[in-house]
């Protein structure tokens, strides 16, 4: 094998092999191949594309790069889910217990927020006491046990993933479909689920800004999943104004629970039923998706889903009675309320801008390496369709520094766009691919 | 100024502007810009292309990255003449004493041979004494008492080049014109001349291999050169079969002498004076191209041009005694010769075959590294067109590695295509770009 050989076949538009993927992957991991040779492959990946069995093959090495975790011991079909991210997307937190209170396993490693986007295990550390960082068996056997849990992402997954997104990020390589798809699937695959849903967020605050462009992403991660044996389900959901109310990492647990209470904002719920429905599906409790979500609003409806979400609380360490007592999160000691000017409807608000809004707040981070306040964040009052009077509050803002909640205000304030016509409200799901009943 | 912006903007195929190309090309020559954002870089212009201004800034760039070469002390229009490299290709040593000897001044530096291509410094080291490294005012001075001097390349010059070239050989990113243009026309107006004549080689033992190909490269460094406010004029000559008859070191200057004799191939001496001729143009000597020919054809029929060679290896050191007796050059101890094996016309006579043949008599060097063998290479005894008889010798080689040399043999054997129809012999000069008169 011969890099500069591989580089040229791939800028000519030639299909690599499964050696040369592999043989690549492998050397670049080990420091045998330099970053500028990598770079020039990703530059002509760019140009020329990657077809299916190159996309899967890129997938497969990555995926074997590191460690692989092993769920066999775990009994019954596990499910894993995935967002590519959003603002206010809470949706794991309310599909995991559902689907889990249905009799799916779910053994789940989430992300941290980076950016305007946020994380799971950010949100999840808002409650006080709760552990992200499981020993590998104490993993199985909570999942066994109690019938999920939800971890970090460990250090040794995917390796040839994360030094190839570095380089992709500082190479201007990143906005290429296949490597997107290669990316997020190698860490899916490497997680060790039995099937896989994903929702591919589009909009102003998601990475995929258009439909087009999320469906393309969508089918591929779907091929990638199916061409490794997985049953993948790709749900194209609305990111062009934030999920839900809630935009920061207690006050988005909050509205997790709320939701379970069956006392949540209707994007949320009908979102979180829908995924949480296919993952029964898919997980074999249910003949069809539309079984499947019976299942879930009986869930969600008795009480069950909330129950396992205590539950699961408990097993990692965290104070249960958060469920009941919202006052034994980290509290704000600043807000700040932003009114409407005008009358009318709220025609859009702008879902990345919000993000941004509520990292200055303090409940994001501009880097891997920054503090974030888990008290803060923004709570919507209106969303895209509602009628607005002028003086009303259209959002609240929390934290702990008046400077920075200031701030958040004044860039949240942009976010809003208000009509003089009614406006009508985004379809939530878009389309939903790879599902086979 | 951003790398990963930069890279983003070529990707998209939009113009990259003066001052970031120049900050680029000092930001890469310095360090701060790393190879592996330089390579995405290159693999973007290699799929978008640059215009021509972005080339012109390029080649700016480039060349004030190093040493520049101050030839005003140089008295009249100093010309330069550069060929893109071929298989015996001793031009150079015909048309520098040629323009020189019609009042030129010719003030010119040279390469050394890599791969089946050779280099004019290696070719003058066959002058036993001959020194192709002068001090800077040395080589002035010896421009303005004997009209001429040819030095190797200096380590100071176009350091950005240098360094890309390398990243470009390992990245799969040489094969771009406008890369190529830039390259090779920093070097030539970091080299100082007034005006220059390049020699775009085509064919079989060239880097452009077809027509088009060469027209673009010749185009596009011709345009550069103008913009540079460089008189610049570009001949496309054929390089299907080696020029003249002679390949290897001594060999061919012992050809270019001949052919300041009046003796030399019909091809050379043709190309010679067509070259020399438009030099002697450009550095305003004479009022048309034509005249320049004549001028340069005078200097060949009464033994001007010899002299000024004669002149040249004495001022560089050499023995100016080898142009009366070609026994003081390095020889060989082993001849072979191939023979036709049927009677007909020579179709073809591959030159890159035959520029391997020679490297593998001694001649050349596979890395920079290698030493060569002055004495060694070949003698072709038939060109395309001419008639053969089974037996005839078609070739000589010479070398002093009896197994070296006779694997030359076996692998020339292969370039020579004997046809039982008469062949036309293929056009020398196809076409002169940018000659205005």
């Amino acid at each position: 094998m011969n890099m500069v050989h591989m580089i040229q076949k791939k800028k000519e538009g030639q299909v690599l092999t499964r050696e040369e993927i592999q043989w690549f992957i492998k050397g670049y991991v080990a420091g045998d191949i330099p970053d500028y040779q990598a770079s020039a492959l990703l530059m002509a990946i760019y140009f020329q594309g990657l077809n299916r069995e190159e996309t899967f093959q890129l997938t497969d090495a990555m995926r074997y790069s590191g460690d692989t975790i092993d769920l066999s011991p775990i009994k019954g079909v596990k499910v894993d889910k995935h967002s590519t991210g959003g603002v206010g997307d809470k949706t794991t937190l309310v599909v995991a217990p559902l689907a889990s209170a249905c009799g799916v396993p779910i053994a789940k490693m989430s992300g941290r927020g980076l950016g305007f986007t946020g994380g799971t295990v950010d949100k999840m550390e808002s409650i006080p006491g709760f552990r992200t960082s499981l020993e590998p068996q104490e993993f199985l056997d909570q999942v066994n046990e109690t019938g999920m849990a939800v971890i970090g992402q460990t250090a040794h997954i995917t390796p040839a993933d994360k030094k190839l997104y570095a380089l992709r990020d500082v190479t201007a390589t990143v906005d290429n479909f296949g490597l997107i798809a290669s990316s997020i699937m190698s860490k899916k695959l490497a997680a060790g689920s039995d099937a896989i849903v994903l929702d591919v967020k589009v909009g102003d605050g998601a990475f995929m800004e258009n439909l087009e462009d999320a469906k393309i992403l969508a089918g591929l991660m779907v091929d990638i999943g199916t061409d490794a044996g997985r049953r993948t389900v790709a749900a194209i959901t609305e990111m062009g104004q934030p999920l839900g109310l809630a935009v920061g990492n207690s006050l988005e647990v909050i509205e997790a629970i709320e939701t379970l209470k069956g006392k949540g904002p209707a994007d949320i719920t009908e979102l979180a039923l829908k995924l949480s429905g296919i993952m029964v599906y898919l997980g074999g409790m249910a003949v069809s998706p539309e079984e499947g979500m019976e299942k879930t609003r009986k869930a969600l409806e008795d009480g069950s889903g909330l129950a396992r979400l205590r539950q699961f609380i408990q097993a990692q360490g965290g104070n249960p009675a958060v469920v009941d007592d919202y006052s034994l999160f980290p509290q704000h000691s600043v807000e700040r309320q932003l009114v409407a000017e005008e009358d009318g409807y709220v025609a859009s608000i702008e879902a990345r801008r919000i993000g941004m809004a509520s990292q200055q707040t303090g409940a994001g981070r501009a880097t891997k390496e920054d503090d974030i306040d888990l008290s803060a964040g923004i709570l919507l009052c209106r969303k895209v369709g509602d009628v607005v009077k002028a003086g009303d509050v259209l959002a609240v803002f929390y934290g702990n520094d008046e400077a920075k909640v200031d701030a958040a205000v004044a860039m949240a304030a942009e976010a809003f766009t208000i009509s003089s016509q009614p406006v009508e409200v985004p379809q939530l799901i878009k389309e939903i691919i790879g599902l086979q009943v």
